[in-house]
């Protein structure tokens, strides 16, 4: 964590100071607001403690249900997720009560005797490390509870609204368009207003994050495509006595005996429930959304969106990949930060249109694979290809479960790849991948990616050229001399008044290891003296793991690169170190009004 | 985590089911209880925080100040702590929040010019790997936080109660013998007591962790033998501008220098202090106590020790180690599960002799390493040895601070050292080295070790012969069918009523990797049915990892070892798979009453 720049703390550091909004806050629902934000799950949760980060926006999320989720309806979290968790502060603690997936094994009818299954495969999960973090089995109910503390700690202060049910919306004209119909749920009048009672809270945005049967997305006439698969899911948390050797490893088997009793399917296992948490049986949809905000897809940048929608409001599928949860939690990530900084006056509204642009076509992606997976889980043995064509194609495929496969084409905020040969580990689009560094100042050794918390901030990696940090002359230093310059991007839109690193956090890393870099000859924009003490902060400045080098390992030019990396982690552009006018440009067409 | 063994769980792990003392407790502090600890520094947190886990030990913490420390008076964390606070659940937490000391510089003064200094040396800590965990370093009020939370959240439900100062005790007869008297301060009147009122609690045991001035060690009559220093100790926690550039690495530069302004000590260099969260300025004393209970040395064995002391209460020394609340931790955790087993009716009482037989040589080694490092610290570079004698001695001696070089002697708690060959890597007296395994029901990773956490059981490793685990006949088995007999040790000392792992947690090693164990078909007693819905516990049977074979890496015999491990992570016993009658033999020493 950053060191005490803000004064010295003695508490747990993960509970910012109060700010903005969040200094006298009021427990009760205010009726003009900047975000209202409809459902509670994952995608709700995220966008609600991202948006949480921005101490001047006033985020309301509001829930049906009267208390925090019990039961977990999810608990398969990708490494994206986890990497997530991570910009969220809680990825330690939340794995340490997690267990690992490190292996998926495949059961199938026995060929001898078909009443019986046999293990037939075992295979490693991420054998090709596309990610330091871990797939885990944690119940929904404690990633929401993590993201709910996230918000509850943040400068604005935010919690949830229990007890609100989404009636009705509609779009509007002025400050506050959105006018929002909501109805008291359960049974004592709390805050004023006595159950069944209705509401209307008047907001600059909405975020429908209401799920599968979402009323926001009927209300901006979104279309939900697709179809009902016909396909019967059963599911349940239990507690259970088996002689099953894999109760607790990740297992395929065929649907044709998921459809029969779970006793039978594991014959000649047995399996004694003895609590059941909970249930469900339901019908599988393959289904995605037109457009992920109110605007036709005809008007698509003719007008700024006001209301959007994600998670499964937008996208519903099987449970068979573990994918909605994950999914949802990067729709969230990916609007959290444009809402943020669009409501705090840092970045015009034309931000808001890349929203739908992106995430529409990841919902359409994940749709495809989910019905080619299911169709594949629900065939007979004898109707594959091969006999190994369901571990075959789980194992080829990992990748996309896994969360990595997104890679946002060119747009406002992702530049062409001309120079991608400058940095060939990290693919424009994609998200950035983390690699192993030493920090100069305390010569710590972390990720290089850990430090971009989930604060709306962008990164700007600089690699340096291979001069030394002492060179009085240096393409590294020529860059960040242009960086330093009145005319620079930096310079023009960190909002006035705000430390120099507030809405670019500039980071080096020397192409040396930490002992020969001379931290106090390193240009001082990488050092920007912040907060009420004005110390610098020596945080940003980096050598090499000489074992493990990330020039490397990541196919670094050694005439240096930059590495412009979005808030939501995704690499927006790749620029050599003389292209200090190409940057430029590209954050002008972003944030120029 | 454990798995939802005891019901399924939708909250905070961490936040135990509560049960005995902890069910309806009250917030007032009662009159009569199990054990009063006075002081809620390193020494008293910790032990409190073991005991807690005692659900029947009325276990009550007091101290002078009206609330939680604010301003920590030490910050560097050894190896061997994160250790322990692993096994208290929050390693990774507060290693998220603290920075790793990985290196230590040495600066001296200029030879060329001795009123400026240079970096003269850099060492990397731990270059052996002597712990998996790292060197932290982090405020001592976040360690007392997450030891405090560990309380709270115990079964007993055991929080400080603030505002009591320790005025005098005494020790009589009966079932309660230490009546304490307690003097209420504050201001305004709290519990029913006013300020300057006082209040006699009675005890069946007291520990006082009651600091360098202690009154619980002056009304035992103990001697705090040694002497004052004479060297003036200047410390302080500020936040400052500065371009002296390790700053935030760990650096030792002369007393010599020290004596004068910070300032001139770092000279060329300067420090701009910005603000100022603590300073101290002290006398340094060497002393340790003649004995850590009330039994005069001369009656040792002939009565059992009813007040204890611990921390600063018995060694005090420099700071510049970094050893003082560390060596207090260990002294809390070796007292705690003693204590909590004696007062639960599991043990007899001659376990609680030997806490002052196994610290009170610790704090003597204490001293005597402190000394000579202070005196180093303040020779002159031209009164040492060598040019690099302070380096040399740093990493020659680098296991004494880290905290491994304890090693307990032969006793009540730990075996002859008759079968050390079969376990090289786990000496007697010392602590279990973690070492990473595969645990076979979900095919993690995991360190040998991390399981051990702090809940007062033993664990007994036994390291399968090469037979593999679907062998109807090995040694494995022979000593597994032994152990599960009526005359075990396991049979006879765990408390009636309760899970057969209640006080010995018994886990397998086999030789082979995961896969080729087959988990249904390992001995029973591996696999416990707990909790109240009677649910294999799945957790106890690890193959190896092939990439780093724990029988290679640990010197592990063949033909198999059972090593025993006490509640506070010491090797207790070593032995072959055929020696039940011994290991019966030693615990019998213990438990049989």
């Amino acid at each position: 964590m950053l060191f005490h720049h803000h004064g010295y703390v003695s508490t747990d550091p993960r509970i910012q100071p109060a700010a903005g909004v969040g200094v006298d806050r009021s427990p009760d629902l205010p009726e003009v607001i900047d975000v209202l934000v409809v459902g509670s799950g994952p995608a709700g949760m995220t966008a609600t403690a991202q948006l949480a980060s921005f101490p001047d926006v006033m985020t309301c999320l509001v829930d049906r249900r009267p208390q925090r989720l019990e039961i977990g309806q999810a608990d398969g979290i990708q490494a994206r997720s986890v990497e997530t968790f991570q910009a969220f502060g809680f990825a330690e603690e939340i794995t340490a009560e997690a267990y690992d997936l490190t292996e998926m094994n495949f059961w199938k009818p026995d060929p001898q005797n078909p009443e019986h299954i046999v293990r037939t495969a075992r295979t490693v999960d991420d054998p090709a490390g596309v990610s330091e973090f871990p797939h885990l089995i944690v119940n929904q109910a404690r990633v929401l509870d993590y993201f709910a503390r996230f918000a509850k700690n943040a400068p604005s202060r935010t919690e949830p609204y229990w007890g609100w049910e989404f009636v009705r919306l509609e779009v509007g004209e002025g400050e506050h368009p959105v006018a929002v119909t909501l109805k008291r749920t359960g049974e004592s009048a709390e805050a004023g207003v006595g159950p069944g009672e209705e509401r209307v809270v008047r907001a600059k945005y909405v975020l429908g994050a209401d799920g599968a049967h979402s009323r926001v997305r009927r209300d901006i006439g979104a279309q939900h495509v697709g179809a009902v698969s016909y396909h019967a899911w059963g599911v349940m948390d239990v507690l259970a006595e088996t002689d099953f050797p894999d109760i607790r490893t990740k297992c395929a088997t065929p649907l044709t005996e998921i459809i029969r009793q779970a006793n039978e399917i594991v014959s000649p296992y047995s399996i004694d429930v003895k609590d059941v948490a909970w249930w469900s049986v339901y019908e599988v949809g393959h289904r995605v959304t037109d457009r992920f905000d109110d605007v036709p897809v005809e008007e698509a940048g003719q007008r700024s969106p006001r209301v959007f929608i994600a998670g499964d409001a937008c996208h519903t599928h099987s449970a068979k990949a573990g994918q909605g949860m994950n999914v949802s939690i990067q729709d969230a990530f990916n609007l959290g930060w444009k809402l943020g900084q669009v409501l705090s006056g840092v970045a015009p509204e034309k931000l808001l249109a890349t929203y739908t642009a992106e995430r529409q076509q990841i919902a359409q992606d994940l749709i495809d694979f989910d019905r080619e997976w299911s169709s594949m889980m629900a065939a007979k043995p004898e109707e594959l290809e091969s006999e190994t064509a369901l571990e075959d194609f789980y194992v080829k495929t990992a990748e996309f479960p896994a969360g990595f496969m997104t890679e946002y084409p060119v747009s406002l905020l992702r530049g062409e790849a001309v120079h991608q040969d400058l940095a060939t580990g990290f693919p424009l689009g994609k998200r950035f991948k983390a690699h192993p560094v030493k920090r100069v100042c305390d010569t710590n050794p972390k990720y290089l990616g850990h430090q971009h918390v989930a604060d709306g901030r962008w990164r700007i990696y600089a690699f340096a050229d291979s001069a030394v940090s002492s060179a009085p002359d240096s393409a590294l230093r020529a860059w960040a001399e242009q960086m330093d310059s009145a005319g620079s991007p930096v310079r023009r839109f960190t909002p006035e008044g705000q430390d120099l690193d507030a809405l670019f956090d500039l980071h080096v890393v020397y192409q040396q290891p930490h002992e020969e870099v001379e931290l106090m000859q390193t240009p001082s924009i990488f050092r920007p003296q912040v907060g009420p003490f004005r110390i610098s902060n020596l945080n940003k400045v980096w050598g090499v793991d000489p074992g493990n080098d990330i020039f490397e390992a990541r196919g670094l030019s050694r005439d240096g690169v930059v590495v412009l990396v979005r808030p939501d982690q995704y690499v927006a552009h790749v620029l050599p170190l003389t292209a200090t006018a190409e940057l430029s440009d590209f954050l002008s067409r972003i944030y120029a009004s």
